[in-house]
């Protein structure tokens, strides 16, 4: 299969594409170090990133961000981060990329524990998780040609546990073995409009 | 109580608003004939609304629209629709509106069971009202002096049957009794963080 991996460079990018490089053909998407350069936030840059790549069998989106802070400190502006990186960005990558996606081709996007169990700092970016969420399942409904979109939703992984701990307090880190099953159930798996949570 | 409820002349509006009027001192917001007036979404209007109304006990939120569309028409700007209204209006109705509310003060917002079970159509409405259920959760780690937030999550209304009848197949419309009930659950119990899903 030809495979997009966008964010493929970062923490769990690198393991998933490790993974999948063994067996596929895989183009790397990355702000500034990939084969092919994008900036999520950008509708236009999303399209010229596909119009690089051309057809694909399946594309992995895991990036975007969302700023996580205070409630009380949280502006109108901070929200809009969220929602117009890790929100759109990703409902952008699905819009554009199915008219690049072969029949049967699949698309996942990477949402976070935080949709389901939020912690304190995470108003914003559970809520852009948790719309990811009902987003995957409303457009699995009206994709056509056989094309699939899940949503893969990770606890705290093991790579990041140092980084992360002090936000997840009592969350146990999900190994990376479990973090890349989870890509390759939506990629070679049958599924449609799943998210396919990986919690411990 | 003081009860401001935005969206108050609605169709769902209307029915809460009268059974809160009994026993309560109730101001409507609306775009045009309310109480007081408001435009969601813009967080100026939003705020001057809270200054006109004073401390509250209670606010209710039964506001916001999404652009329904299929998922192949739905433009970029399409989902910002939603995400200026349904989403960040009600983001900000809590974000300023916490600043108005009294100790032990509630405030319940409006989704709907797109979040969790979507129809055609709804890529973008669904993912709003998501959004919001997630952001509720979080947001009640967060908040102070006894406040709580939840958020009511409709089927299709019993008074809005014959106008999305036809989106809904099988669905059974929700007596506006228990429609009623729900938001009465949120503001005269103590539940914080829920997220109250009336379907049948």
């Amino acid at each position: 299969m030809k495979i997009l991996i966008i964010g493929g460079n970062g923490t769990i990018g690198k393991k998933v594409t490790s993974y999948f490089a063994d067996n596929n053909e895989i183009i790397i998407g990355s702000r500034t170090t990939g084969d092919v350069t994008v900036d999520i936030t950008n509708s236009d840059s999303i399209k010229s990133m596909f119009d690089k790549t051309g057809n694909l069998d399946g594309i992995i989106c895991i990036a975007g961000e969302a700023k996580w802070s205070d409630f009380n400190d949280l502006t109108e502006e901070d929200y809009y981060i969220g929602l117009n990186s890790k929100l759109m960005g990703q409902v952008n990558v699905v819009r554009i990329g199915k008219n690049y996606l072969n029949q049967n081709g699949s698309i996942t996007l990477s949402t976070g524990i935080l949709a389901d169990d939020p912690v304190v700092k995470t108003a914003s970016a559970a809520m852009v998780n948790g719309g990811i969420h009902s987003f995957v399942r409303a457009v699995a409904l009206e994709l056509e040609n056989g094309m699939r979109v899940n949503a893969v939703s990770l606890g705290m992984v093991e790579d990041s546990y140092d980084k992360y701990k002090d936000y997840f307090p009592g969350h146990n880190p999900i190994p990376m073995n479990k973090v890349i099953n989870a890509y390759v159930r939506s990629v070679q798996g049958k599924i449609n409009g799943e998210i396919i949570r990986v919690y411990d």
